[in-house]
């Protein structure tokens, strides 16, 4: 019988050197609001997204032609086509378009992985989609979550436990990773009614306070999407494109 | 009436420069073993420890007549005269004297802290001590786990819980913290049985590989002891003799 494989979860980018493994399957969790979003495009007929890590390069894309989905801390950049809720995302602005996207901590995320085996784009919204991916995969399982500015979230972690909770449950996956363990625990405990546990995250109260909170409810309700965004080559394309 | 003050939880001490402040009373935990073993000594009388970053500098207090506890990995250093074992802290070995300490993880974390207003060294030996201290001196609180090697450890984030828990219940606190939210729900789910719980956790099973694990029990014990070591001009010391 093989060894199962491994399944570790990182809260923030900065900690994923401690990490790395070239071999693993890597999933990038931004849930409120980059993966969400990024999620959503291509549920709606996105044909390709470019994640763009700076202001500079959002602009430069711009002039190339390019849709620009574009914000830092929830302001829209000005010279953007719009900003990252996931509801701008709509069939009629994406379908077949490309779209160069950048964002506060998600696009981060996406570009530290890239050494690895596959990178793979999750939310609630394509959980079990992702899910039976991986298990079918039978490779080890990185779940890297965004985080804010280096610090933990609640609600990425959750849907790091949820794939975990999943993965684990399944036989072929086993962790010795503290942050695995505790990330299956939070969802076990938030899963019964997930969005009054979700009500206590700090960036629900950050969103709020922009008036871009309406997106709550959508980015924690699981499986409106069986779409699998992978990064290949400096973009995101859907995985059956690969 | 005053704003209350903030509680934050802090992984890692690689995440710390995320939550600096100047202001605050910073708490180092590092469960299995250097805090639990700093309280020990120091409710077995110990009259200064001095923690030690490195290897080398270790070797120079030894040849200087310093009693040295030392380890990396578990494993005691040649030079040294004992490892980190909470139980090597016996008061016939440690009372009224000065002792030099180096570990892998827990002497990085105080260094880390020191530019704070305070720097208080927790573990459950001394947990009620502990909050009684911060509720009285009224400032805003960073818990500092000391983690492994950079990544999330269980049983010290349970300690950060059970104290941010005290705080927040008293009325005096708030926190807006993703971390300290998380560490609070992890404890109130381990805490009806705390040694079964951490029996999952990472640093027990490699503790066990080295036959270490006998601490485990007496680490997770609260209350055993009500002396605070605090780190100041280098050194540790017994709060009442600040």
């Amino acid at each position: 019988m093989n060894r199962p494989n491994n399944v570790e979860v990182v809260f923030t980018p900065e900690m994923y050197p401690n990490f790395e493994n070239e071999e693993a399957n890597v999933v990038i969790i931004d849930i409120l609001r980059a993966t969400s979003a990024i999620c959503t495009a291509f549920e709606n007929g996105v044909d390709e997204m470019i994640p763009v890590p700076s202001i500079e390069k959002a602009r430069k894309r711009k002039e190339e032609g390019y849709i620009v989905a574009a914000e830092r801390d929830g302001n829209v950049l000005d010279f953007a086509d719009f900003g990252n809720s996931p509801f701008n995302f709509t069939e009629d602005r994406v379908k077949g378009k490309q779209i160069a996207y950048s964002t506060t901590n998600g696009t981060r995320a996406i570009h530290t992985a890239k050494g690895s085996n596959m990178v793979i784009i999750a939310s609630f919204i394509n959980l079990s989609a992702v899910v039976n991916l991986l298990a079918k995969e039978n490779r080890d399982v990185i779940i890297l979550c965004a985080g804010w500015k280096g610090k933990f979230c609640l609600e990425d972690t959750l849907c790091a436990g949820a794939i975990a909770e999943q993965l684990l449950a399944s036989g072929s996956f086993n962790t010795i990773c503290d942050s695995a363990k505790a990330s299956v625990d939070l969802w076990k405990l938030a899963q019964p009614n997930l969005l009054k546990y979700v009500d206590k995250v700090a960036q629900r109260e950050r969103l709020q306070r922009l008036g871009l909170d309406d997106v709550i409810e959508y980015c924690h309700t699981p499986d409106s999407s069986d779409k699998i965004p992978v990064y290949k080559n400096d973009r995101l394309i859907e995985i059956s494109n690969l």
